[in-house]
């Protein structure tokens, strides 16, 4: 299965073996979208001067799901995260809350699936708290837009000059 | 906050009290798809015959994710999942690896974020194990399609009659 | 050790076994405060129309520390909880932040131990988030106030008749 | 929210970016007590040359309460530790067991939450061994006692002197 | 796959549905052994009557193991577990610790894999405690012995009629 | 306890303190196997070309369970593993699954106990999944036949000269 790391000769899934890859600053900012309706939206904004509201637990739990990676993804290897930060942003033109995950480490090992799965999480985190009004959500365009460190060099999405 | 179940009176995050409701059966099924570069679809498809293929490693974590639910999505209560089944198809024509998960539970509330949170695992599962070759993978369109049970009765995603 | 039924007649520490008790409703409602430097609360009050601020961080993390007892009281039952309530009240008076968690169950054990774990981990959040700028707060009165439900009946803790 | 490390310019809370701190040898020590009536005590320290003693399990719980940090406190960076040591003592005098957790790191960031978490869960797994035959009892006077390493130096409680 | 009930009509693996099983009430027992060094064994025993022992933290470490069960074997359904017993005896004749542990649930599903995970975490554990004076020690002997509760009745592993 | 060195003066159990440790290459593999009727390991073979077959379903869980060794294994350090790989094959001249785990960490403790636990977790695995039609397999042979790195130096089991 050539071209694919996480296989070896046989086709066998394996944890790709990082011990002779060199300590670097990593770096990967990923995104996603949930999209909803007008009234959903106004309801999240209209907390948004209150305690607990839907960004602010939702973006704890981005945090939170970053660190749980390695149990949730098979071959991720376990790693020590320097920095999360999950950001939460309501855009009435599209009717969506726009997410963005940077995470970073000092390792041997990028840390998109990090910064991914924060998004998912946090994604997942605001389907739960508006379903009971608005079961019709839709969560999308996770992707990775930004990635350095490491041998594989810096990555940039497509289109993401800003 | 009228409308959301996950704030109190005063705008507090709480986990929603179901110690009154009536133990159902509960079942909720969500879909998404993740959308690749053709080859590395066509790489997937080549590793389908062999033992360790992108498919069911993803299946698994799948199956597996929908179990961390209450570790991952702060205010969900922990449940004892009776059934949990998790389906990826390769769609050629979309250059997409679609993905559905079922969950069950006869218990006092729903599954909704279980199968949601299935189908985000196998999909950031699918991520890791081809990013390799293909870094600009997008993931799409989570969202629940089904669900029964429960007071709020059965809800059928618009369009889904099939 | 008669007495403590967390041990056999050998003095083997023991999971009880509650197969034979009926399954009832369970509630407990613990209490505890951290105390620190009348600065330090002035912070966290000021940040309290702000999104993410102390208060609702914490409550939170004792959310999901109840659910995590199991995994950390290695005689706990693993129990599938119904509600998990926490309220964090700052005290300017006793330069104070009060945390009151309250859990409920309908099972076969009671949930004392899910209480206390969700005001200790709330208390110890606070302490995190305000560790930078004093180190010397101090967690206490860590302790169950009321529990209802199950063979042993209602207890109520002395002097908690309000 | 000026003071706090864990809020950034718009009060949003973050994990800090440890990513430039430098890898130093961290140490902290907590300590908390658990009271109790006399009785309960004497129970406990009767059992005290048996397998299976309340303070040995309390103490391994302690251990691995430390290791789960990073799950419990949200904004907690996942570490790997180098050490944990609980010690819990029955001061007969006071009627209370006394914790003490050193927690120690080569890394980028404290471990003062290791060292009061172990002391927490060693708390709470007293309390849940003895409940049985006492529900009044408390903890408190968790508190951080010692912290070495690191850019903030080291950090003595005041009248820790010993 | 005629006859394994974790795959589907096409192969794929499955968590079985349990969602129409009655709760019973389900009862596992499990036995397994480690094999050392005559000096190992005996160093083991000579900490028998202090507080921190081998066979104790095996003992609890094996009770923690039987909760995890779910979050390490794919498909296994979470349980409600209402106990998990775990016994280590030492056997000088044959140089060996013997573990046993019960597990039992009121539930849709049998408890056999929580009973052997137990008796594995116990053993890994001695394992653990004891390298660093013998790496040669030998696992073995892991199997069912009893089972009970359910459709498919009572199993008693052949030679076991004590 | 001389010669343990997980118990300090007293007898209590202690995380080693690996502090002071060099940060070297670690290194080891464990071995096992899983014995069974002829007629299961024939089914498990048969399904050895379909897509989610029982010893790719053990893989991956064996390389799940090498990373959740520090929340299994009271006494083990959370580690930053570099690699796991986990190989099952079928031997059907002795009836048997046999399994072998290695692990690799650059960091300051060995990591047999990880290699040990993924090949239990693997063999609880292939239990799990062929115990509708086989209840009476044995899991044995459990042990470290190959550790290198470290002050303590390399470990070869007697006889693994291949």
């Amino acid at each position: 299965m050539s071209g694919f790391t996480h296989f070896d000769a046989e086709g066998k899934a394996v944890m790709v073996d990082v011990s002779d890859k060199a300590e670097t600053e990593r770096k990967a900012t990923a995104t996603g979208s949930i999209y909803m309706q007008p009234e959903t939206l106004a309801l999240i904004l209209q907390g948004g001067v209150k305690k607990g509201d839907v960004l602010s637990v939702a973006r704890l739990a981005g945090i939170m799901g970053a660190k749980r990676t390695p149990d949730l993804i098979p071959l991720c290897h376990p790693l020590a995260l320097t920095s999360v930060k999950v950001e939460l942003t309501a855009d009435p033109a599209r009717n969506a809350v726009d997410i963005e995950a940077t995470c970073k480490l000092n390792g041997r090992t990028g840390v998109e699936m990090e910064a991914l799965t924060a998004v998912s999480v946090a994604a997942l985190t605001v389907y739960d708290m508006c379903k009971a009004v608005d079961r019709g959500m839709r969560i999308g365009d996770i992707r990775l837009i930004h990635k350095s460190g490491g041998k594989s060099g810096t990555y940039e999405a497509p289109g993401e000059t800003g």
